[in-house]
Parts: structure tokens; sequence; C-alpha cells
């Protein structure tokens, strides 16, 4: 397997990280890759960059900024002016870190947005892992909040962040996919990440949120999704391909007549969340 | 520990069995203490018994037919004329058997009632396990129906029933709790068991079952519920215990900070119901 097959794999079968760490990544892995290229001019190392940064971009189809934040780059490569092979490397690269930085920074100014709408002592559900959900926690932690946090299976990523969150001196309470009925009326809000939000608000996220947010529709809870804007889906775009993983991943032994579904992503109507939170502020549904 | 307190532990441990299956297990191991008790008359006989079959009743507080059955078996026992030690054994044992005939024989009729209102070829979705839905499978097993059936976390019941239907030659799905946002819409109607109902209609069963049903709701699919009258709280009882088990099911390390919770049931409202099926007929919600 060479190197960009390696790299490819990587960001398939990645489940620890958010989409926009993911998508972060990325941009670092098509910076490795351009100084790999072995090639003689700038107009053959732009179409290989451009192949390669396509594979990565349909590798995770239900994670919008790996799409758009290697889209924006690849844009960006297309306006810079002709340079030597050398010069188009290190612009290439500045533009990727570029574009890193200023991920990382929405996703901090959501994340320093949303905690504004939490109260102290706070007891705050959230599902699977969301870097700008975990940002939120980091702004938070002092503040007497509670987490109540379901394992997310089938890899468990939600009991992951517990242990972090529980390390970082949280009072955090994992609790079953199961119990979510049971427990989100007894607590004061519900925030998640996102994969993907399409123009009409609806929510692209590990399945199960959609079970979340119609508990908390029902329960009268707020039920808040914050991202960075590089998670909206183009105004043409209504759907995705929501991912099947390896049906291995849920333990059970192959059986005639036996099997397994492991769809990662479900979708969240937008009339059931209360508001969206950016970089660029709040937005209240209706 | 004497053999008491082992019976005990064997009912309160039991995640495998539904709560009609336990309530008539609970008749056999009263009438297997009758056998042992050494005593001198029946009046010591009688008080040590209730003492027994009340401890029994308290072993599993959110599943009403151990508490309606062996209650049924006392009451029964109290208009026993007075017998020998001997003739009081065997008048208590013929009673159990009787009430274990007379549920069994509810299960089946609930279930045949079921079995009418399912369509051939109809995708089904069921959860955790249930008796009444397991005898329901058998009856339509020829009739080209496709389970789709939550693993139910975290002993995974609904894993090992599955394994059970895909051995009977029915077409069966396992699918993760996260999925039942996803899956719902797509099959024709969703039935589980219960381990209490109250008068109101509202339905104790596994947690995660209000999901199931508030997500059949959104997606209009019916939602039914089997289940023997003796599942039936009494008029005056609007709550039960919620069990809550052993933390270390979760399989997470202890560590500061950080709970699990590990409750068991849940409460469905009445208002996602479409019916409740019994041996005496169909119940149509309004």
């Amino acid at each position: 397997m060479d190197i960009k097959q390696q790299y490819i794999q990587e960001i398939v079968e990645n489940r620890d990280s958010g989409a926009s760490e993911l998508a972060r990544r990325c941009l670092e892995i098509v910076t490795d890759i351009i100084w790999k290229i072995q090639t003689n001019g700038v107009a053959e190392m732009k179409s290989e960059i451009i192949d390669f940064a396509h594979a990565l971009q349909a590798a995770r189809p239900s994670m919008s900024p790996i799409k758009n934040l290697l889209q924006t780059w690849l844009d960006n490569l297309q306006t810079l002016p002709t340079f030597t092979l050398q010069e188009f490397r290190l612009e290439a690269m500045k533009t990727a870190e570029d574009l890193i930085e200023s991920s990382k920074r929405a996703v901090d100014e959501a994340a320093t947005t949303l905690s504004q709408l939490i109260k102290p002592n706070s007891r705050i559900m959230t599902y699977s892992y969301s870097s700008t959900v975990f940002s939120l926690i980091k702004i938070c932690r002092n503040s007497g909040i509670q987490l109540f946090i379901p394992e997310s299976r089938p890899l468990c990523e939600g009991a992951r962040l517990a242990e972090t969150t529980a390390k970082l001196g949280v009072d955090t309470t994992v609790i079953t996919e199961s119990q979510i009925g049971l427990i989100v009326p007894k607590v004061d809000l519900v925030v998640v990440g996102a994969d993907t939000v399409f123009k009409n608000g609806d929510v692209v996220n590990k399945a199960g949120t959609s079970l979340i947010a119609m508990a908390a529709h029902a329960a009268n809870k707020p039920f808040y999704v914050a991202f960075e804007k590089f998670k909206q889906a183009n105004a043409e775009e209504h759907s995705v391909e929501l991912e099947s993983m390896a049906e291995s991943e849920l333990g059970l032994k192959e059986q005639a007549n036996l099997r397994v579904f492991n769809y990662y992503f479900d979708i969240t109507p937008a009339h059931y969340i209360t508001a969206w939170i950016t970089e660029d502020g709040v937005r209240l549904n209706r």
C-alpha cells in the first residue's frame, strides 16, 4: 500500500475525531503529499494533488467539512500565480496552514458563543465526540456543570469522551443509548456538534442524535447544535450518503439469516433544534 | 447462602427472561421451597412461605407479573381448607401448576391475536426479549416476515433473541440502539412486550422502549404492546421502582468524577401506543 492509500485508509477508519478535526487532518495530509510527489512541473503536480484531494473528499461522504475545507484549499491553489515547483509547494502549505488556523479559530469562537448560553451548574447532555463541544466543556469546566454522555455504540467514543472530561475534573455520568428517554427530561439542555448541516437546518450527526433531539423536544428541553461554518452543505445539497461501517464492530458471530446494520449517521430535522451556533453567532429556530 | 437466598439471587440477576417467564419461574421456586421447608404444621408453613413469596415479589419491582402471579397464588392458598401438611403441599403445588399453565395459555392467546394484525412479509421491529413477541415470531416464521432488533445494551438480550430467530429461519437484522431513528421509518410496525402496564395504558418495559415509541409516532408507524393480563398493575398504582443494575455491566473502569447509570426500564406514555393486545383481545388507542 503506498502512502496515499495509507492516508485514505487512516481517514476512512478514524472513529475518534470529530469532522472538523478530521478535515484539518486532511489538509495536513495533502501538504505532506505535496512534498512527496515526484514531478517535473507545477501543472502535473496540480493535477495529481487534485486527484488525491478528491479521493480524500470521497473517503467520508457524511462529513461536509472534509469536502469543504479541501475544496477551499483547491480553489485557492487555482488562484495562485504560476510558480516554480518549490514556490508552489511552499504556497500550498501556507494556504493549508491558514485554513487549519481559521478552522480552529472558528471552532473556538463557536464554543465561546455557546458558553454564553450555559448557566453555571447546568446539567448538560452531549453525544458522540464534537471538538466544538469539547472546547465548550473546557471553557465551562469550573462552573459546576454536570455532563451526561451516552456511550455511543458501537465503538463507544462517548465513553472515551466521558473518561477525558472526568479527568478534567468535570462531574460526568455515562449512560447507555437506551436510557436517553429516561435522562433527557432530567437535564437542562442538550448540545451536540455536527458532521454536516443543510441549508434548511437539518443536521447530519452520529446515529442516535435524532432520538435525543426528539426526546428533548418532547421534554421541552433546549437542543443546541454547535459547529464551524465549514460544516454547512452547499445550498443545492439536501442529502449526503450516510456512511455504514463494518458489521463486525457490533461483535456478533456470522450466522445464516442474520445481518447487522452499522449506519454511523442520522439526520435530525430542523424542527427539533432550538438554535444553531457558529463562529458568526446564535441562530434561533424561527 | 441458603437455598432461599440462592433463588432470590437467581431472580434478581436474571436478564434473559421476559417478565412472564420469570413470574412463572417464581411459582416453580415457591413450589420447590414448600417441599424443603421443615415444619410441624400448616400454619407455620403458610407463614414461612408468605414471607419468602414477599421477598421474591420485592426482588424485581419493575415486573408486575411476579407480584401479581405470586399474590394470586398466595390468595388461593388462603382459601384452601385446612389440610395435613402433605395435602397442603400437594394443593399448593397444584395451584401453582394451574397458574403457570394459565399464564402460558394467556401468552399464547395474546400472540395468536397479535398475529392476526401482522400481514405476510411485514418488516417488524421488536426490542429486548418478550415471550409474547417470541411466541408471535414462531407463529409468523413462515410468512416472510423480516425482523429488525436493536442489540439492547448493556447485556444485549436483543442480539441473543436475533441469533435465535435467525436459527428459526427468520430474516433478522441487528442494529445498535443509536440506529432506531434511522430504521423505524423503514419498518411496517413495532411490537414489544411489557414488564408492567398501568391502568392508564402507560407501559414499563426495557429502557429504550420509549425512544422507539416516539420514533414510531413521528414516522406514523403502528406501535403495539402485547402482554398477558397479569402484567397489569392495580388501579391505584401509577409508578413502579425503575430497577438499576450493576454499573460494571457497561464495562468502564472506575475513575474519579465518573459515574455510570444503568437503569433497566423506562415508561412509554400511552399516547405513543397504537394498541394493547392481551388474551382478551385488541384494545385500540381511542
